[in-house]
């Protein structure tokens, strides 16, 4: 694969490094998670911790949540069994399955704090359990509700990108490749700043080498997102990608990573997105169709669905 | 429209893009919210909920929560009710309506975990329901408090823009568009930056094209905020806008964008605001009196109803 | 007073803009608060309320939680009092009083979700109060701790400026302008900006004006802050400053304004701290004497008590 | 110990100043921490307290929180037992050993706000001293809640660095001084910008001086990290270390400071990663050997443990 003007510098560099190529493989995925794996990772380091808990589907969180609330109080229930009959003021249960389920109760009522009372600890051991039960409770619940509400505050831009990158006609007589997005959420986003890495393949004394470089944008910051942004690198004289065809782009098994930051009005809070575009994902001679219309009222309206619209040319 | 020198530099670009203009329509309100209407946004998303509950006025949110509040007590009182007479020790309720609101009282006791225990849960499922609500309660009140918290503590810039935009005197024979700007709150802001960006319609082959570009400031960066500010685009030689009239202002539907980012040093983040003039809010030849005076001891006092005030001028 | 080589920029403006001076007043103060008033600012708008809470002492908040919680119970207990004898079961309160102070602890109890139950309410009323007084203890309690945490955990540099501006030999033959500073809090402070902003009156045309301009530092930026840092203006050619008189500093009114912008590596965030001098705090040919010592075992310690000791040279 | 094109830049400076060195001491520590003590730092700030609190092991944390719990109690233990017997309702105990643990368990009970109620405050006094220990209780479990969740999710970088320091052939017939590092997070770390300071003694006029400089990167900034990062200083004709030995690096007791910055996704927070390598931490003519190989999928996995591999060369 050829590019019309190579203009190799380290500073365009993604982080990849240079390697060997055995199998192609997108670095970064549509969804803008990183796609490769890492071996060594500590599976209990605290930060990995939230990191998971934070990230995780919302199904399993509560799943996580309940379990703990259940084997946390099965604990208790057993401690509290094992010191006896004596131990549990109030508690009516005859047989072990009426006594593990009073001491249960009792320990759901410690460890939320609610504390009717009407089962009470009685005696040293059982009193100084239920004082560490309930201390404990305050803690773990003060963990599950912050991350309930980091969960639910967490800042992230949700972008809406076109499913293509389009090679679409630009200025007089010109092309440009070209990509879409619009902001998926209610709040503002303001200085956004793009990003575009291109990598390929090339033959480098019979072996092939990924390269990376950073694509010139026609403009690559903007003040604030009101509608939405095309984006788009000209395929001019100082573009490396010039003179490219599809079947370079294949042959090179090209791909396009997309990196956006932008700052989030609602949150305070700088966020990022990503995604990534190949080969495969581009449209040639296409251009993107208006994704706004108007109201009855005349007033404008961007339609988020239409995002995606394209319409061939020549 | 004619401009004196059109720069046209897509770096200029908000964002809005190049668009056809069927009717005069201001994209950034003076309160600074974006006015153009989205179709698709997914109305349930987690990030957009947290977005409606932080911005929603506070009627509406205490509303929320004491609905919220009431319609839990209502299901739960139902599920106890449904389980029969004997589920709630020492509630003394004879018919469906007593048994009822001792459920109900008894429902939002253990889910503000106050527990008093003169009513208590008896039986396996009574308990059961009883050792999940407490634990729903404490989730739900963490939400709760965290966005009531998170309501309180949000960093927003609050700033006084004037009400008009002046084409003022500005050093010698010169001339500038001028507005001006205090800070309504008591922290103080550091390190502002300011961005004005002019919007007009162009005629283009008969078709009307709505073009956007970004004036030049005589600063457009203050290191503390200690007074007002006065913000001043002079109408020199450099200046698209130098020869501009009343006339092409309307004409042009002109209108002016004001993008203003700053540092709040009691929340030590980064907070912006933002407003919008447009040509009817343009007030020819005046400039703005003084907004500040002595107070008996001789100290500046910055009279924050007196940004608004101007004199005409010739 | 004339500056050697005046070169007015806009851009060092800090924001106070011109003004006629008509008693010499520090914009600024030593603690680095703003000493300018304002009229006309909210009294009651949250972020304000906010602001007040998150930076009044530490007494006054204590005083300021207690009488919330006593005035609270007290509005509470004259409800419980009012809805008559039969409302609070278990109270034994015969007279007015005992029976006010019943109604005091049972909300007490209430308000902080303790609940013993020992007295509990009764009734639909007693129950509605109850419920509601839980509910809004809930979220009291959480804005009141949400307060405490954020001012144990605000951001805030603590910077220990030296009490004295000297002007002392710099490089060969030269002078210089030098304060000096170091951090007196454990966390540390990365990547320092400093920025030193110099005003004066200037007569003109009779009428006393006040200039600020921005001065060239040696260095502006350091990346971490592990010693102290001595902050020199050199007075070289390019100073405007090069040939300035004590004399002049007098007759000018002559202050410095001192920014420094530093990234707070516990907390992640960005923080600020500011400080003045005015002329009366210069020190004429002096220069500082070495802030640190080694302990036995050799190393470096820096004493934070020394940063203001400096001797006269010459 | 001379170097081969001195360009000494004040903006270099790391913020130690020059300084006489008496003694090889790093000043910044493998791990990061800043390595000069600092006296007159004061002891009981609330910042620095919540330094300590933040910054502090797990285990020391859990022993400050239970020993506060415990304490809190035995003091409000004393003082319901000093209120005489009859100020809690339903105390069994006897003699004084039980009375106290009686008064114990209740203030447990009172401080966690689970308030069982078989033990209840009698008396003004007693109610008073328990409305006062809820309230107390409250704040002071969020104070522990919130060190608790702002433990867990503070951001930090947890970066892995190559344990040595490589001179290693560096592009046709160069060199380059090398390190590689390596996230140990799971979180994507975003916008890397790399700082590498050298300092080393100088004789002046027969006085060793500590001289600091920042090094020259092949590449000092990447967008993402997705794999290792190898940062290189090329040693060409622009480094002032280009002729250096072993020899010299050891006269001149050379040190390097590291200093990383990026943006977190997972937090939204810019977050600094720190290290230091001394002359005998450098291996001269060695190359890193790659730290990834290709899973049974063939796709990319990066071995953290092999980021400290090397192998000599020549």
């Amino acid at each position: 694969m050829l590019l019309h003007k190579r203009k190799f510098n380290p500073e365009d560099d993604l982080g990849f490094g240079q390697q060997p190529v055995i199998k192609n493989q997108r670095l970064i995925n549509r969804d803008g998670s990183v796609n490769v794996k890492r071996r060594g990772v500590s599976r209990f380091s605290t930060s990995n911790n939230y990191h998971t808990l934070i990230t995780m589907g919302w199904g399993k969180f509560w799943v996580f949540v309940l379990t703990g609330y259940l084997i946390a109080n099965l604990i208790f229930a057993a401690i509290y069994v094992s010191l006896g009959t004596g131990s549990l003021n109030g508690a009516e249960g005859i047989n072990f399955f009426e006594r593990f389920m009073d001491a249960f109760f009792f320990s759901a009522q410690t460890i939320s704090t609610v504390g009717y009372g009407h089962i009470s600890p009685h005696g040293m051991m059982a009193n100084s359990v239920a004082a560490m039960e309930s201390m404990i409770g305050l803690l773990a619940f003060a963990l599950a509700t912050g991350l309930l509400y980091g969960r639910f505050s967490r800042p992230s831009a949700k972008i809406k990108f076109s499913k293509n990158l389009l090679v679409a006609p630009y200025q007089e007589n010109g092309r440009g490749i070209m990509f879409r997005l619009a902001n998926l959420r209610r709040n503002t986003l303001i200085d956004l700043q793009m990003e575009v890495i291109f990598s390929y393949n090339e033959d480098v004394d019979g072996k092939k080498i990924r390269r990376f470089l950073s694509l010139d944008l026609e403009r690559k910051r903007v003040s604030i997102l009101t509608m939405n942004w095309t984006v788009v690198h000209p395929l001019n004289d100082d573009s490396p990608l010039r003179d490219i065809t599809p079947e370079d782009m294949q042959k090179g098994e090209a791909s396009f990573a997309i990196l956006l930051k932008a700052f989030d009005d609602t949150f305070s809070q700088t966020v990022h997105s990503r995604t990534s575009y190949q080969f495969d994902e581009m449209v040639w001679d296409a251009k993107f169709k208006p994704a706004f219309d108007r109201d009855v009222e005349g007033r404008l309206v961007l339609d988020l669905d239409k995002i995606d619209h394209f319409e061939l040319v020549r």
